[in-house]
């Protein structure tokens, strides 16, 4: 026996040999609620989670292929961003401080008329994945233009989303009007009907009340029920948008005059699309019998905090709606109105927002916050049998946060440091799928070089373009 | 000539050399407001700022003894950290989620007791300058115990501060009762006179109204007055102290019965207290008319947006406050309550938490919010004509934030990126006096090993000390 070779490794044969063993000093699984398990190992194979132990029983029972040790982390699940539009991440901080009418007419919107196309979203795309994988996102439900170039990245990078198949009534650089958005979802809607691929699903995503016809949201909930996806909105966002009288619209839309009386939810509930295929996004505006609704019908709502508070846009009754029993996830929304995807950033501030707005320091405390960012985003999506929590049987989707830096010492809990005091920079390891696309902060499927150098290149053009338009 | 020896050296003779230049992508000065100077030049000589000028003339004219080169950089004035308690790092996440009263009854004022002495405050204080330091931070205003060993730590870090002398009506680890710290604090305000030191100032810091009867804060506040300090207090930090319906006295105070029916900050205003002196910190609950009478007296105050959400005490009105001409700077309160010495998280959530209160995007813009954590917070601590902005004059406290990271791109806007984009991993480099106190992100007068090993040494006595109360 070579003097280096130890006695455990010739028991190797006795132990079941996996893809990956990941040892780590905290593991939070989520479910339960509120536990850490201290030295315990995750075991992984073919992509799944297939045993939770403490260390000394995994290094008995299991040799990992890859073993990665982690004396200093907390392990949790991946966080799942439940509200973004990966490629704005090329629109980062283009525009801030004004209304969001002005926010959008006078900047985001035309800057997307003249460069959003295939090459722009593919660019933007790998961006916010490379961003969203650094800072211990695994998946997200994007809500944007041109999915075939969103899937053709995510495929390439590993990175798990429900992607929009986006819907307006008016015509945009990916589509002549709803007709022409209604067709190009079919497609996908079949090829990534759930189950079908290890790493996509897909969402009918019908922009808005404001900006979709009745007609048009009840033809693309018919076709996202046809295809068991989930209808993915954005809803009662703004007061002004409940109260019809500032509509956003960019030109008329072809709503019934009976329609305007009620507003945009009591609208869809008329439709029958408040459902639990419903995901609808910020959701500041609420009457408690609204709430009421929402919880009845079981359908999900994807809390933007940063969001919301810098368009002005209110504060979401988050505490009130989990009492009630609403499935209420976090999203960052897109980064020009963040301006960033940190999700660490998103569960710090739904959880201490909701203090502020109840007056009641215990409600969404740190265990409730990162359950509403890992397993309650995967429930709105229809993955919470895959993904959002450390069981066996799911997805490996988990994530290393480091916790030896003067930022995170001391620790007196592991959930409470994740939710108000970790950073997207603590995160030091993502796996998806099992597979190890962030290792000790180094993206493994994405060229950041490359990635850096494409972004620099379209925020060149834009800037150009601004400047011409102010001179 | 040798031949790596350029045209450039030989003119030296010509140029003036200095203790450091620094060139620098972008510029923020904070003065004039909203400017942002590309590809300039910070001259620095002996502790100060010399001169700002645009790269060639500064090439031209000054010769560095040390030059930084910072292509992908913001520079900005330091960051002031308007009110903390910076030895509380050690008690990080000890406790939350829970009313304010079971927290500061259950376990802060239960720890400190056994816990707060000499050593605890130089590991917990030297902890916090290393945090401070690593997130851009170079002043704060700090209120605990033991001054004599945080200004050891200051000194030794070369950190700038504004140290309380704390006064409480009941005695404690540091002294016997007010007559006490009152005795202790006069040493220090003689030493710590404005101009005396170039580092170290002193303020008066009765705890809060609810814990100093009427007559100490009176004489706290003559003995500030005797020695040109600041009065640094806790004030209107929830409802309950205001309406004194649940004050969360551990004893009984020496009140008048008539001052109970004044409101804390119309009985300040009563004796005297509320002038230019004074520094208040939280101020969540506010009629217009006291924001008046804050503004007509000219009194500081110190918003601590996560600390008053996470204890669920409200929303300081500063959009209000800042209309009406007080001014308003950011703190981060203590790392028990935050739980982070981030500034640049608070820096984002004042901006952003103003907008929903007003319900107008435009309230607190990104330049005001970054005035409100530099030039507002030097102004608070009478310190405007030393630090705070980037000026010729003023004292070299500046730093670097890099802006070339996947979260950091693309960049429209300095200003923007600064308070809505930037994290604390992303400050480079920080420089206090013009001496590099973090270089690369490497401290450079405080060893982090030594302070990691410290801090865990304290943990663990902390945790084993909750373990035996539990059993």
């Amino acid at each position: 026996m070579p003097p280096h070779q130890t006695p455990a490794a010739d028991d190797s044969t006795a132990r079941q040999t996996v893809d990956l063993v990941i040892y780590a000093a905290h593991v939070i699984p989520v479910v339960p609620r509120g536990v850490i398990l201290s030295d315990h190992a995750i075991v992984i194979d073919n992509a799944r989670i297939i045993a939770l132990l403490p260390r000394d029983e995994a290094v008995a029972q299991f040799v990992g292929t890859e073993e990665r040790h982690l004396p200093k982390h907390i392990v949790t699940p991946g966080l799942v961003n439940l509200h973004t539009h990966s490629a704005m991440t090329l629109l980062r901080g283009l525009s801030d401080d004004k209304p969001l009418c002005d926010w959008l007419a006078q900047d985001i919107w035309p800057t997307e008329g003249a460069f959003v196309g295939p090459d722009f979203i593919k660019t933007g795309t790998k961006h916010a994945v490379a961003e969203m994988l650094r800072s211990g996102t695994t998946c997200c439900n994007d809500m944007y233009f041109f999915p075939d170039q969103v899937c053709e990245v995510l495929e390439e990078a590993g990175f798990r989303a429900a992607v929009g198949q986006v819907v307006m009534e008016f015509p945009g650089p990916y589509g002549s009007g709803p007709d022409d958005y209604l067709a190009k979802a079919k497609p996908n809607l079949e090829k990534y009907a759930p189950g079908c691929h290890d790493l996509i699903t897909v969402t009918m995503s019908p922009h808005a009340p404001y900006t979709v016809s009745d007609k048009n949201l009840e033809r693309a909930d018919a076709l996202a029920r046809e295809h068991k996806a989930r209808v993915h909105i954005h809803l009662h966002e703004t007061a002004s948008e409940c109260c019809d009288s500032e509509a956003l619209n960019r030109q008329s839309m072809s709503c019934h005059q009976s329609d305007q009386k009620l507003r945009p939810l009591a609208n869809l509930k008329r439709m029958g699309l408040l459902s639990e295929h419903l995901i609808c996004a910020h959701m500041t505006q609420l009457t408690a019998e609204e709430i009421h609704d929402v919880a009845a019908a079981g359908a999900h709502v994807a809390h933007c905090p940063s969001s919301n508070l810098k368009l002005a846009s209110g504060i979401a009754p988050v505490a009130a709606m989990l009492k009630a029993g609403v499935n209420v996830g976090i999203g960052t929304d897109g980064a020009a109105s963040n301006n960033s995807l940190d999700m660490f950033g998103e569960m710090k501030l739904a959880a201490i927002l909701a203090k502020a707005q109840t007056l009641q320091s215990f409600s969404v405390p740190a265990a409730e916050a990162l359950q509403m960012a890992t397993l309650n985003g995967a429930r709105a999506l229809g993955l919470e049998k895959e993904i959002g929590s450390i069981e066996v049987g799911k997805r490996a989707d988990v994530i290393a946060v480091e916790c030896d830096s003067i930022e995170m010492i001391p620790m007196y809990n592991a959930i409470s440091h994740i939710v108000y005091v970790a950073g997207r920079e603590n995160v030091s390891d993502v796996w998806i799928n099992g597979k190890h696309l962030l290792a000790n902060r180094q993206l493994t499927t994405i060229d950041e070089a490359e990635v850096k150098k494409s972004v620099y290149k379209w925020a060149a053009k834009i800037q150009a373009h601004r400047e011409q338009k102010t001179e």
